[in-house]
């Protein structure tokens, strides 16, 4: 069994967290599964959207807490170990969101601290009915610090700090509310509710996705002004594909698109 | 008939697009239509609150794909072409934000791509029901790269994600609770209560408002300690108007205030 | 009776405003007031959080504008004695945001002009049923620009657009949904919905807390990289304290931590 299972089909890549023993936490192992398949990922034509979703009770329960103790038996008490360690966890996040095709959280159970950040941190989420999300590590003594960069660009202000200062869990239909999921769907049909998603974004003109994606997030951090002139230059590109040019004449002439890709 | 009418009654600029056979598209004429316009409201100062709406099924069902199509017939296959285009189109949206007077966009029927980064664009939006909203140049292989910096700008970052790379639309209501329009109303009495908007805010001091939405926009690309910073000396210019003076004066006396303008 | 009460129980810091005839109005004693506690607050290890309310009928209706009337005898008009008095508001308001002890509005009645602006300013609001907020500066003239400061950072843009050249006054509810408060409450249960939050927050590790608002602030204006790169810091430091260390070792044994402070 590994600890992270990959299944593609359709061109959806299925990662399965499958460590339900440690609720799917965040261990050296697990990222270092992530990172593997992100980089695999990065440059893979075959996939178009990428699921994430976890075995057994939980999504994901955030880091693991054994291991981190452990990590203070160096003789710095783990401060080098702490530093790669959230160096590492970092680069799983940012890097979901630097992946040319979109990820798509699959969520049910509980999704805590870097496991809310692994939520927010994906494009899209979906999640079964009862699901629980929470910034919870206040309630041990470690604020979720790195957690609440991606939560706060998903959630208002308010809120956002509120769930990090009172480490309450919030329930699925308020996540849904607040931003951090797009859809809700009762428990037994969360894989099909996710597919649905996943095979209607696979089925959109790859290269199309693969640059709006980017520039989504690069246009995201800018002012206005450089926000409009570097997504103009998008439009341009996008424009000159041959499968756009193909796209807007099947469009115009009433009859599916002949994509080569 | 012209394919922008402009209508002012009680300092009300009403623009309304009529090119219903066309849904409204922003064609080159629309969009030097709405650019003129916009440069004559810039220093106009009987217009107070300009309104934008459109003839027939649709507000605008964004760019027009023909015209984009016989733009590649150039030797370089329309780059030159496509990237004048998006800057105009781009002109008239940041234009509409830099008009001192606020905009409000009057919907009904579909707002899509470039259409609904229009309603985006516009300081307020009220929406008949029954209206839809979508980025859906994705479903013809052109994503809605600069629609979305005004999308993004306006609601949550994981439902406008969703929006472009599904390409599937939101109605009225959805769009409400995203953030994308301020108000819905039966279709019968969209233009009412657009109106009744329009006139609201025509009834405050034009240069307060002038004032306050400039600041708006410039302290919303700002850290905190520079929005304070700007928008403090704002509040001191403000409170130097005569009108202003006025205006308190008559508030602290419990009688309407006179003003000059 | 100070116009502005002090009672500090259980580590919470109540700060009561006390001028009930002027509704709370944000006068030049009051601001002293707030600026002298918010600087007392800033080193006293003894708070863990404070809850900000106000005596009679409303939270706070903003600046007192009898004081700023009589501010235009100076010779220049009251140029520089408004400049004076946003820049003494704006020490107020971002010294709240600054402070190490998370900040909870307690809120009832109206909230109107620099009084929203001070609910929007803290880090929490819980607000009493039928309570009013407003930006309604618009109304006499006078542009709620440093206000907006703080709501637009709060709430989605086009829904702080139309208050702020409306003046228009949403409720409660209202005011929840889109994210100027956390909480809802019958009048009744006012302060004791608002204790439940401060005793939660209270009970959490006060350095943990601490680091993690602070940091919150600093991350949100940056860049997803840097806002990384902060936070990853923030969190090895935490990891390295000795209460964090026990809070860790507590959860995995399954006993309440026994901490330090």
């Amino acid at each position: 069994m590994k600890i992270l299972e990959r299944h593609d089909e359709n061109a959806v890549c299925h990662l399965h967290m499958n460590a339900p023993e440690r609720l799917n936490a965040l261990s050296e192992e697990m990222l270092e599964a992530l990172q593997t398949q992100i980089e695999s990922l990065q440059t893979d034509p075959s996939v178009r959207v990428v699921v994430i979703s976890g075995a057994g009770k939980a999504f994901c329960a955030g880091h693991d807490l054994k291991q981190m103790t452990a990590g203070r038996q160096a003789e710095d008490g783990g401060k080098a170990y702490f530093k790669d360690l959230f160096d590492r966890c970092t680069s799983v996040m940012t890097g979901l969101q630097r992946l040319p095709q979109p990820v798509i959280a699959q969520v049910h159970g509980i999704a805590t601290a870097a496991g809310c950040q692994l939520v927010a941190s994906c494009d899209m989420a979906v999640a079964a009915e009862g699901t629980r999300f929470g910034v919870n590590g206040v309630n041990i003594g470690l604020f979720c610090s790195t957690p609440m960069v991606a939560l706060s660009r998903n959630i208002p202000r308010k809120q956002a700090f509120e769930m990090l200062v009172t480490g309450q869990f919030i329930d699925a239909h308020r996540a849904e509310a607040l931003g951090l999921v797009n859809k809700v769907v009762p428990a037994g049909d969360l894989a099909d509710a996710t597919q649905e998603i996943a095979h209607l974004v696979a089925s959109k003109l790859g290269a199309a996705v693969k640059i709006g994606k980017q520039a989504f997030y690069e246009q995201a951090q800018m002012g206005l002004d450089d926000a409009y002139a570097h997504t103009g230059q998008v439009m341009v590109e996008n424009m000159l594909y041959r499968d756009t040019e193909e796209g807007i004449a099947a469009f115009l002439e009433k009859r599916p698109p002949d994509w080569s890709q």
